[in-house]
């Protein structure tokens, strides 16, 4: 079930989120697991992934007591699904920050990279797992049609555990 | 931060998973973070989530081990983001599974609600956060305009944290 990703998986992994803006982060607080919205800072997706946080915000403790995380990525247009664990970790380093800046990001950020407040919060990614049905709706239907006449369930695509070296 | 949940605050989170057919459902697994897609089985929230699923699948084992879950809904075009919190149970129970059973079902369970491997996951949700933008486009631009113009973060919507009694 489980194999070890290679070029190719952290290729198709980045296929699968590039267009994803906003990821689910579910972290451990006070024996609650809690999520929240986050808008990626990173275009390709080779084992970790960057996200600009406040250095200020509830989740930057919550990670740093609790380091294990998931981030979730759910395309329910083209029902395409994308579950990556990991470990996550806060960078402080200016040049961090600049590194995954965009002028985009003044939405969240509006005193733009200098802001001191401002962090990365990044997840080094440990397992990944991913649904993704290459046209929705047919997959759909033709599984509907198949599981109702074979009377045994369809697949929907493909469902791939990998674990990340 | 925290209120107490009142019917208006149920009716706002069934308002906005509602039409959010697939939900991200995290548990823990060995210390890893995990999610999977789940299709919703519940048409209004009133502090429980259905789920269906297999009772041989592995996440039934990982609920029954570490109660604590996470749901999380993500409906990119509005910008919609939900985030429940509680603890899952498996339910056996014939009459519960046949109480939410509908025929969409068989995309997933072809042998119907008969089947004697499918249970309810049921999520008794204690906290809820959500982030709501009524009109995604208006306020991503609103947003953009006024924290370029006012060095101040724009309020994308509301954010609620609430405590389900």
């Amino acid at each position: 079930m489980t194999k070890t990703a290679d070029a190719a998986d952290l290729q198709k992994i980045s296929g699968l989120i590039k267009d994803i803006k906003v990821a689910m982060l579910t972290s451990e607080d006070g024996g609650h697991l809690r999520s929240r919205p986050m808008v990626a800072a990173q275009k390709d997706f080779a084992g970790e992934l960057y996200f600009f946080t406040r250095a200020s915000a509830a989740k930057v403790g919550e990670v740093q007591s609790h380091g294990s995380v998931n981030v979730s990525y759910a395309d329910a247009e083209r029902q395409n699904y994308v579950s990556l664990s990991g470990t996550a970790s806060i960078e402080h380093d200016r040049r961090v920050v600049e590194a995954h800046w965009s002028e985009a990001m003044r939405t969240w950020f509006p005193n733009g990279k200098s802001d001191p407040d401002i962090a990365i919060l990044k997840v080094s990614v440990e397992q990944a797992e991913y649904w993704d049905a290459p046209s929705s709706t047919m997959v759909y239907l033709y599984g509907y049609v198949k599981a109702v006449t074979t009377g045994r369930p369809p697949q929907p695509g493909e469902n791939e555990k990998l674990r990340i070296a």
